[in-house]
């Protein structure tokens, strides 16, 4: 259902907002995410226009979040590279339609919406929980893949 | 969201579903539900596999719902064309979180489950309810473009 842009911004904004020790570079947040470096790059590019990332340049540069990770929601991370698109508008184009959509696309777009307020309702940091045993892009500490070490 | 195969499916499930004059070709649904006769034939086929619609031979022939639409939900039409794709398993492929997803992916799915329950507890049979003033394909009485009438 989300788009493959989606969870790859999702996992950069969770490796940004779990890392405390500064800016990462987009190869830190590659290894760590195992989203391709190339691809990251555009989907960081997307997230810094909507201001939710910050480049700095320089040495020991690289990305930061711009919100800390209370104000930030899954919703706000979507919706920065590939918006949830409600039904707001008869898709046949019935001009009967117009101000008040058919039964069919009332009930399509609830669906969506209901997923837009779970997502909405959603922080980054109620995904950056220490106490829970799976941590969001961790593996298990002794793990050569381990990437995100918040401690 | 959703897909344009998946609502296509829909708007030919509704088309069926409200006709009251026996099978419907092709065309007829074509016309009705405003989708290209090439796309809605393969769209049909795969309904006809996931025995939600029949073709009927002969003169006189075409399309009907193969079960009541009582029986029929949203979530069934859906799924028989695109099927809504839950996150199940990490998506990183990160060993340790194959029997426990993590907070970001379980909480996305969450998302896609609020969704398909919406879609899961809807009927066909709720989408044709007359007493809607705007009925699901329909336009109003006397317009040239009308397809769908059930009286």
């Amino acid at each position: 259902m989300l788009s493959q842009t989606a969870d790859y911004a999702l996992r950069a904004v969770v490796a940004l907002g779990s890392g405390q020790c500064g800016p990462m570079t987009t190869q830190q947040i590659a290894a760590q995410t195992r989203v391709p470096a190339g691809y990251l790059s555009k989907v960081l590019q997307a997230l810094a226009r909507a201001g939710l990332v910050e480049g700095q340049r320089g040495s020991g540069g690289g990305f930061v979040l711009a919100r800390p990770v209370l104000g930030i929601t899954v919703l706000d991370v979507i919706n920065a590279v590939d918006p949830l698109q409600r039904i707001e508008r008869c898709p046949l184009g019935r001009p009967d339609h117009e101000h008040r959509m058919c039964a069919l696309h009332r009930r399509l777009d609830l669906g969506i919406a209901v997923m837009e307020q779970v997502y909405g309702q959603t922080t980054i940091d109620e995904l950056l929980d220490d106490s829970d045993p799976v941590r969001s892009l961790c593996e298990v500490a002794g793990d050569p893949g381990r990437g995100v070490d918040r401690h």
